[in-house]
């Protein structure tokens, strides 16, 4: 039996793979006097006073909803809001495990941008922050774009940012590996959507200075008639030589490879064309853009993928729980590019000594990295001035 | 100390009195293939083929949103969503400390009746029930016919319901204790908002022949000017004698005095000129409309109030979380009247031959009662046609 056959017998069994418990006593005339009426009047009252009391007086401080309107979900593209659930839950499982974050899975039958934001907003006074999931392109960037401008919590889309955060953490110790400077390396991203694009805008802030975008119909370049308006910004900040054509074109002499795309579209020829210790990160799921071993093959020096079957697994899991824990600890406001900046160190930084060409990034169950990225985005948060507390 | 400060104390103590937790291992990468990628794209597939699947292999099944627009929160009025949120986190614990069920606050930031229900729809793919809490008269009764109308999920507006129920119970057992038959009892109710108007057409179901609702301006009577459209409603089926006047003319010979309104508006007089071996039930909160010695001295022979500080506190917590637990454990697809009466005589009967004056309701935290409530809820389900499993 497959994994995923594994998997659909499992749920079966757990029937949910989070649940809510009372933390209160309940169970005397006392307990109850406290707990709900008449005592819970005191700490509404408190609130209505000073909203700023419903992250003292309930558990909203530590709450984040994670959001889909199911139309990206993994690689399954748009299945609809309630079949998406199952990942909703399941990163509600990482967050509680990983982060001690409470979160809850929330889906919204829309695919209507105005319907969605209003939505958020309307339910947001129950949560510390908001944790946007598997919403397609181009609509996820209006939403979370409308959301941080009009709500004071953090507003977080992961698929965007978790997954340049881990890949700018893949970058920065691969070029250790390889002992190459960030700023010295040329990078070709394949897959212009939400994470390709999020992914490029990132790694700029990080000194990178010669990055290509491709999609489907070749490298992004300013002018080009069939980018859409998205591509047609990233590509105003990218790509600085217009240089135009296929990816093939783009991989000649590139450092590192990002694959965020599709099956297959990479060839030997192609990373045999790359520079010197060639780093090449393939993370189409399930299929990549080129497998691990044909990658070595084609001489690439540091090989990371989607899949936990390989060693260099990017996977997003290792940002999430650590940067809500971090933001929610502080009361940030936002969740800034300082602080994501300071997790993408600090995931780098866990792997310590141990770093390899075979282990660039800590496991996605190594709860020390998720204590060590809460605690660096906390410090960032301060520092940048939106937190409203100290951890 | 008084227990509303000591409850202000605790709440920000607790921090919460709910939390979420993982039910599942994930640490490892076996453990996290399973509950998370590659293996959850199968149950996502499953259920975008049979959305029905989401009950089986999510906690929808088990999980109910507590949703309130904090316009009627306790006696404490419009208040505000954010500030309603401990009584919401508070009946969240209650569900499930003795429900088992997994409750969820959410506070709504409109008080626009078609943004709450559109809201509470496009979110609804995440939860196996709906209950409405505190949610000001008259928007109320539109948001829960038209939810209970759209919805294939059981939609329960607890101030209205939950009070109902527990007030049938009460009232069964108070004339068991005085002798007389449900079908023979005048009834009085003072309040003609969500919850008096409920507890009347509720009581009707019982049999109950001779009931009269006042409120501020007098009794409800056909074609009085001053009612609004929901008073005029049940004003068509309630007081058939067409009787006009104070509260005070409606108490004179009535059996049930039942008081859902202000504090003080009842005196001993008015007792006196009730019925022999009269009950009164005084639940305005924190000031009854009598208090429970002034009742007895007038000559009362049993006497309720809301207080947990008296004998027969008249408390909807006896009805809510049993009453969901029955509903979900059949898949009901309705909260419907048969399952409420099922609940208010499983509420009377928990007493057992422990009936007095002095106890005709079950306390509050009596995880039997709420066990018979959810027994006898699911097997009215499913006799009523309104089960899609049985239990």
């Amino acid at each position: 039996m497959n994994v995923r056959e594994q998997s659909l017998i499992k749920h079966g069994e757990w029937r949910g793979k989070i649940e809510t418990v009372c933390r209160v006593p309940v169970d005397s005339r006392e307990a109850l006097s406290l707990a709900y009426t008449p005592g819970v009047a005191e700490p509404c009252l408190a609130i209505q006073k000073d909203e700023e009391k419903s992250f003292e007086l309930t558990r909203r401080w530590n709450t984040v909803p994670v959001i889909t309107d199911g139309t990206a979900v993994l690689g399954l593209g748009d299945i609809g809001p309630v079949a998406g659930m199952p990942v909703m839950e399941g990163k509600c499982a990482l967050f509680k495990a990983y982060g001690g974050v409470d979160a809850f899975p929330i889906c919204i039958k829309s695919k209507d941008v105005d319907e969605i934001v209003n939505t958020i907003k309307l339910i947001s006074g129950s949560f510390g922050g908001i944790n946007l999931e598997d919403i397609s392109a181009p609509r996820c960037f209006e939403i979370e774009t409308r959301l941080k401008k009009e709500l004071d919590i953090p507003v977080f889309h992961d698929d965007q940012h978790g997954t340049a955060v881990v890949m700018a953490a893949a970058v920065i110790n691969a070029a250790k590996v390889v002992g190459k400077e960030i700023s010295s390396l040329k990078i070709v991203i394949n897959g212009a959507g939400a994470a390709g694009i999020a992914i490029a805008k990132y790694l700029l802030k990080f000194g990178v200075k010669e990055l290509i975008l491709c999609d489907k119909s070749g490298i992004l370049c300013e002018g080009e008639p069939w980018m859409n308006p998205a591509q047609a910004q990233v590509a105003l900040i990218t790509n600085r030589g217009k240089i135009k054509g296929s990816l093939a074109v783009a991989m000649k002499g590139a450092d590192v490879f990002i694959g965020v795309s599709a099956p297959r579209c990479v060839n030997k020829d192609m990373v045999k064309s790359m520079a010197e210790k060639a780093i090449v990160f393939s993370c189409a799921n399930p299929v990549p853009e080129i497998t691990r071993t044909e990658a070595l093959e084609a001489g690439a020096a540091v090989v990371g993928t989607g899949s936990s079957e390989n060693p260099n697994q990017i996977n997003n899991v290792l940002v999430f729980p650590g940067l809500f824990r971090g933001a929610l600890d502080v009361r940030a406001s936002d969740i800034n590019t300082e602080m994501m900046m300071a997790a993408s160190r600090a995931i780098a930084e866990s792997v310590g000594d141990k770093l390899s060409a075979e282990f660039i990034l800590p496991y996605a169950y190594d709860k020390s990295a998720h204590d060590a990225v809460a605690k660096a985005v906390s410090q960032a948060a301060i520092k940048s001035g939106v937190a409203k507390i100290k951890a």
